[in-house]
């Protein structure tokens, strides 16, 4: 009996629209992260000395270029923003082609890719932003926020959102993986309908 | 027809060979990252001012737990170390068991969120690292590796393998999430011949 070609469409199942609806809220949420990151910048003038009674003043930028790690987090955001996207509009154009079990696994390996690298930039930026926020007493480095506010509100706005997207790609990631054994479940249903049959 | 029930034996695929080396290899590095940054310690006597020509000095010691990163750091490597010796011993002790598709996929689940879990570590604790070695000129953060180069050395080398560690969890991650379908494939020719016979 020639092996049926046994065809598993993406079709509508719960986890096809599960997954398209987390891939949306994660998009959305590194998305948000990147760009108030990036336009992350507050210039203020601050007295550096005072000179007998007279204050100096200098006018100082804080922006998110001068940290190595926000710079990295806006790069990987972008990237798993992108990531997003393009798995959207595969997931939502191919939805009738074959879904072959190379194809779950690729998908399934990048969103895991995708998951660390935005638990990566979060997390580097979390721990730098604290630093920026209470010093290191034990390194001589004093607090940045107490006097560029605005500029840690935004960072910590920023650093909070790619926080939402790296749990929603860990969902991604995770309903990414189950779909191998949804469709090798399916797989087999059909191996074992179209063999009885 | 009643359906046979399908036993797919863990045994002595490749992929389970090649799943057992990465792993091995990826406790040895998360285990050594860890041992390396919770011994990091430094105590240095230094010059901290001058009064007319007489030096004051003061003892100062650099040690992991100043650096909230690198108290991160610690926990998680060891958190993922343990992650993989019982990985390592559940698939040693259980390879005669059967290997239902469920089990797989906890274990690609489990590898995948431990992979997160050690690049946001490493991360965190490579940029904060590069403070310690950099210093931030718009932040006035000094360097500290002038001062304390073996504490900064040593934090290297675990910071080295643990990003040793992140590449093999990368590794193990996709191999693990691959044996999902390796294990639906098992499952579909073995459907199809019970159903053939």
């Amino acid at each position: 009996m020639a092996r049926e070609k046994i065809v598993v469409a993406g079709g509508t199942t719960k986890s096809w629209k599960l997954l398209l609806g987390l891939r949306i809220f994660a998009f959305m949420a590194t998305l948000a992260a990147a760009i108030v990151m990036s336009l992350n910048k507050e210039t203020k003038t601050l007295v550096v000395a005072t000179i007998g009674t007279v204050p100096i003043k200098a006018t100082l930028t804080a922006k998110f270029q001068h940290t190595p790690a926000f710079v990295f987090f806006v790069i990987a955001n972008v990237m798993v923003s992108f990531h997003n996207l393009l798995m959207i509009v595969v997931q939502i154009f191919s939805r009738k082609l074959e879904y072959k079990g190379l194809r779950l696994l690729s998908i399934a390996i990048l969103d895991m890719l995708n998951a660390t690298l935005v638990s990566a930039a979060a997390n580097a930026a979390v721990f730098v932003a604290e630093l920026g926020k209470n010093g290191n007493k034990h390194a001589k480095w004093n607090k940045v926020c107490d006097r560029f506010t605005t500029y840690c509100d935004h960072g910590a706005g920023a650093i909070i959102a790619a926080f939402a997207g790296v749990i929603l790609m860990l969902l991604v990631s995770a309903v990414s993986i189950s779909r191998l054994l949804i469709n090798s479940k399916n797989f087999s249903t059909t191996a074992t309908t179209t063999s009885v049959v």
